[in-house]
């Protein structure tokens, strides 16, 4: 997941996907006070991390798929979920033990003190102070499929107009086959 | 491989590593009159594709390694290497026929005309126009190792100073371990 840094150089990094956010579920408030929709993508964080300084500039995500030799760039806005939210305590219920520990560990990516400060325990049915949910809600997606001769690629952008009064997820998006 | 689009936003794709540059060969020259050392990533790319277009602003490349749960971020400048340095003809003749033809194909990112466009030869001897070779000339590293209990992270940095006039990969870097 590239984002940017504050200098205007990319940062880049391996992130876990969480799933996407449940469509039947009511739509995500936002730390900023936006409403989310459904079609995005959650992850987690620690609130300390430098991407949350990167949150203003847009993101794009590449992922490739190994067997099925697929590619996918999903470029967006990344959002911090409110932690009023119930997204924001549901997603810190459903980490391991081990992966909700890691939210007490000493600040990431500042000089290391010492091993002893990684000994703590954090209360698995509330979230850490430090824990944070990130969406990101991709408008443009770039899909390329090695397989095939020639490969097959495609382009997604999402249209402009709010979405519809009645549905949370009004956007239509537009779909071009493009040259690998 | 995250780069910057000229609107300041990432571009995220994933390309194959092509190896370093051979430690016994001469300096690289690049198509903007650099000399580049030997402790740079090797990649291919078609001269047409936007990535062209992002090799002013800085590059981070991030790659994790399944099996050793280890991740690399290298951030640095990506430079295409001059046609005429020999390291040109070499890379191109390194490729296999399937990869090489891949350079004839019509524009890449272009709306897509039909399939006609794909069906063409290229010389296996001569490196087609469109081909380029991509260095990335590293001077930042965070290096991740999720094995272990607590993790493992170092920072590296490559300190400024001119290289000694004695050898070409004079720089010293510093690495500190940081939190992970």
């Amino acid at each position: 997941m590239a984002t940017l840094r504050q200098d205007g150089s990319p940062a880049n990094r391996t992130v876990v996907f969480r799933g996407f956010v449940d469509p039947a579920a009511a739509p995500v408030l936002s730390a900023s006070g936006h409403t989310l929709g459904h079609h995005s993508l959650k992850l987690v964080t620690d609130g300390r991390s430098e991407k949350m300084d990167q949150l203003a500039g847009r993101t794009e995500v590449c992922w490739y798929f190994t067997k099925t030799r697929e590619q996918f760039r999903l470029a967006g806005q990344l959002h911090a979920v409110a932690p009023t939210d119930p997204l924001h305590a549901q997603s810190w219920k459903a980490l391991s033990a081990t992966a909700q520990s890691q939210f007490g560990w000493p600040h990431p990516g500042k000089p290391r003190a010492g091993d002893e400060a990684f000994s703590v325990t954090v209360d698995p049915e509330t979230p850490a102070a430090t824990f944070t949910v990130l969406l990101l809600v991709p408008d443009w997606v770039d899909h390329l499929m090695l397989r095939g001769e020639p490969q097959q690629r495609w382009r997604y952008q999402r249209q402009d107009e709010p979405p519809r009064t009645d549905q949370h997820e009004g956007h239509n998006w537009t779909i071009q086959a493009i040259n690998p």
